[in-house]
């Protein structure tokens, strides 16, 4: 960490923050230059994290010098992470690609849709059964008959489940149905949610949230690697701008950036950034382009009628379509689908 | 809700919007324009939440006329809300200031620092049990130690409480202890937690989202209230902006801007807003200014050993010396502290 | 136009409004419905931009039914624009890339970059001898000496030249030079720059601004239109957000929202929008992917050694590197560079 | 300038960042943490500005110790500047209301408000004879007419004039007629404009840009001031962000930020930042309370009928209300008005 000292600081400004640095077990470098005085407090600048340095009189500024997280960064794990979801591999060559409906309606119509996104190509199945809704007076979901019908469709097409956790006193029912459990936007620091999912192996797909910085974001991963729980999956879902075209702005840089910082795999919803089902597929495209892991794509097979966001659902039809230009895409980065 | 038609939408297309209007129970007007064709569907809109109308075949947009949200709003009620909290009154002519340290720390220290603003003039003591922090390795609460520790406090000085539930399974202890609920903005969307203090008459203080818009705040107002629970005090503090100087950026102007929409009590919690604590007593007078019923505020006797958000805190004497300054701006807007 | 009523609108109230709208020469639908009265002004509501309506008594609410350009949408041309530049057409089936130095430093230099860029298939050269920069302190282009070297270069090359015009003082001068004159993000709005470069047929390259929505960026481009210059190519370069990791966040989905609202072609600069070199490559590929009709990339022999930008500057083996890729994702998208 | 390491930096790499900075003029500090090796750069590092060291091999992160900006700030000129209008000071205790319509648009309207304004209380005329609009179909001022009245409005009250510049070819004429010449929000960045008017010594009102950092916003002020006019008031008028309840976001926090960084004035539009003409009365109050040096409200005699901004535009009586609230909030943070 480096301390910038105000122009004027004293002396004994001076000798209270070496004393409290040292007191943190800190080795310290005192350099005097011609505008300004700085210290650098050298060892795990991690221990300072609770402690306020810049309120100490006379210190302008103070520059953290370490990132604030450990476990999730390329320098603790050089290598890709890679998950494996019953032979399903999240971070490898393959991209793999989630698909379903937003919301778990009827068992007839998911089984319909999973078969349907199966033949397409999808490896696994999202629906949500408790579903996070900006209006109380929207539909929230069928909760636990909604995990069921996820069972179900899973035993019907062999397809493991995505599903999202909102409560940790589901827990336990979620567990039981899901191969993989989301983390919505919403949630990305509900923090007490994290700290439970971390308790198991069970792989988590964090979403990273509307106002999130990628700094954040990793840190919520980190939440959930510091209890133990390796297997985290984030997931760029676009974030909050000024611009209301789109429903959010998706950000694709996102994933370069955190594949330099993390060795976690890192996917892209297209679905919820845009809002809009036809401006899917070319964000879709993109992602890929810019080096992601999978995605995880809205189908429904009667959008009009879909209880929750159907504004951006692909018919079973148009998302048959995109997977096969997406092959095409995933060829031309060395990868495929 | 006006439903706005592309220039070329056929006659079928029109027709099956209509056949889905009616079906909703509405009633419509058809009106052919020069450049566009537009439906006006009359009743509760409200009903058309759950139907995406924009991706019915020949819609250009669709634009509600009606607010989401009810409960909450002036229409639904036209006098302003008062809480009663053991006849400290939030919402009415006198301006409430809440203030204590971030995190409870210890039991002495905690009992000091109630006095002290109990001196100044404050009306109820905040203190945060359970910290929901960024980094899994910052100092995260007492947990229920510090909600003992706060009883205590209310016990020696006859403040009401205010205190943070995080997690849905803690509210019976919180219960206990608190008299007003916060939700912080973190969880101003964990809809579950929403759900779960609007069973109870307490008080609720919801924080605004980091990057929630007004019409959103209300939203989750309107959660709790929608359960029962109408004791809810709106909590301006910050949003996120591009700007870095400061750690949010204080929204004022949501102040007199919610006032027009709903008749809820507005506080302002400056500490978070700005995170640095010589821009706490400026944005605390331009609150009141701005017409806020009531400041919650970060105030330790050692901010330099704060366990949590040091840059932020104010000594008891610049407290006190703010407490003073406060009361002028009150007079100069017809109200009191 | 629509024209919501607050509940309790008085019929004077209803009168003042009909009366106005009837003076602008618009045809009116009243209808009550249970909770609104709603008024629908109909005719060409741009009529009613300079007539504030929101304020008159009795109005809670005015929805625009029209969007407020006209020559830029694709309602007003439904096919898309090309701009042939000698030959070298943008927006057709052809990718067009353009690459050169942030700012033109020595003529050397600049004929060195181009060759290599051309070698690389690259088709149009950038360099700013006009530079718009955060600092009076730092290097602020060479001015028309720059002028004169990027005309040499192009002499010697045969590569076209895109470069940037910041002041209406300096037209005559950079129409001799340039091929496409380019607006910077900063003068976006610089609404006197636009009517200047309206005034001649000369190709513009319109950048959207830092915090431009895309209707505000179109409005920009109707500015150039409505002069009379129909020759503009859409520039997405970043928008600014909280997130601070990249210099800005590339707004993709920009392209697809761009192209069903406009027959413009629309380019990408992913330089400016990352700000890091090595962010460049897989953003360039998704920019492709998602639809763009070009690239806009800065290169350098020496980033280290460059005046302006070095930190998002390609090397030329770097970028040659890049072109063999972008083909490829070219072709996945039935298209070529 | 702080230089951060890779942890596996080699030798030869240090040795070329080392030779570098020698080579700028630069003496230098080696650090060997347990984590990263820091280099301190020691001297002016402004000389830095134009040297990408980011990109160099080895280097992990680049931490400026000093801030871009040298004449603006107080570290340069500790005292307030307190700028003079012939007689009328901005910067001193006494608060400065400057008012007007927001376009100049008939002689006898211009005088009859400018007369009204001043038996208010409002000590400067603002008005527009050069409107930047976002629609090229918008009302774009009467140009030299509008400066004619404005001189017209001048002599006929004593009020001196504040107007805008928005093309640096009419600096002659707006110099004939301005007592303030202001750079609007969308001009804070051309910096050909701000070079321009830094040739003269009449005072320059420079308003933030829509999506300027206060660091952005001071550095254009250092534009002018480093040109040899240090005669500049900068005007806080909201900034971008994703709420859109209000036009912007007004950051009020920015007054008493910017005061501690920088010795010029700083005044507030209210009615730019929200937009909303019932919204301007508590965010002027609010302005004032945070220690703002002025305000610059638009007031208009008819605003249903104004060519432009009569959303937010008070009538003279409100404003005249407006100033006797505001007297009070003054003298409660020990000012006038």
């Amino acid at each position: 960490m480096i301390i910038v000292l105000k122009p004027g600081a004293t002396q004994q400004e001076i000798d209270h923050i070496m004393a409290k640095l040292k007191e943190l077990g800190l080795s310290i470098h005192l350099s005097r230059g011609k505008e300004r005085t700085i210290i650098g407090a050298i060892g795990d600048d991690r221990v300072l994290q609770n402690q306020p340095i810049s309120i100490f009189p006379g210190v302008e500024n103070v520059l953290p010098i370490l990132s604030p997280y450990k476990l999730v960064s390329r320098e603790f794990k050089n290598e890709d992470t890679v998950i494996d979801i019953d032979g399903i591999k999240i971070g490898g060559k393959k991209i793999q690609v989630m698909a379903g409906p937003c919301a778990v309606e009827k068992l007839d119509l998911l089984i319909e849709i999973a078969r349907e996104i199966k033949d397409a190509g999808a490896t696994i199945l999202r629906g949500g059964a408790f579903k996070p809704r900006t209006s109380p007076y929207s539909f929230q979901g069928l909760g636990e008959e909604g995990l069921l019908y996820l069972a179900e469709a899973k035993k019907k097409t062999g397809l493991p489940i995505v599903t999202e956790l909102m409560d940790p006193r589901d827990i336990d029912q979620v567990l039981k149905c899901a191969d993989i459990i989301q983390i919505g936007a919403r949630n990305m620091q509900n923090f007490r949610l994290l700290k439970e999912v971390g308790q198991y192996d069970k792989p988590v797909l964090l979403k990273r949230g509307l106002a999130a910085t990628i700094k954040e974001f990793l840190m919520s991963a980190e939440y959930i690697m510091s209890m133990g729980n390796h297997n985290v999956i984030l997931c760029e879902r676009g974030i909050r701008t000024f611009e209301s075209h789109t429903r959010n702005t998706l950000d694709l840089s996102a994933i370069p950036a955190i594949k330099k910082l993390s060795h976690l795999p890192v996917i892209v919803d297209p679905s919820h950034a845009v809002g809009k089902w036809d401006l899917v597929a070319p964000m879709s495209k993109a992602a890929i382009a810019a080096g992601a892991d999978g995605l995880i794509i809205e189908v429904h097979s009667n959008p009009e009628e879909a209880y929750s966001d159907g504004e951006e659902s692909l018919r079973p039809d148009q998302f048959k379509s995109l997977m096969t230009d997406l092959r095409r895409i995933a060829l031309a980065v060395d990868r495929e689908i």
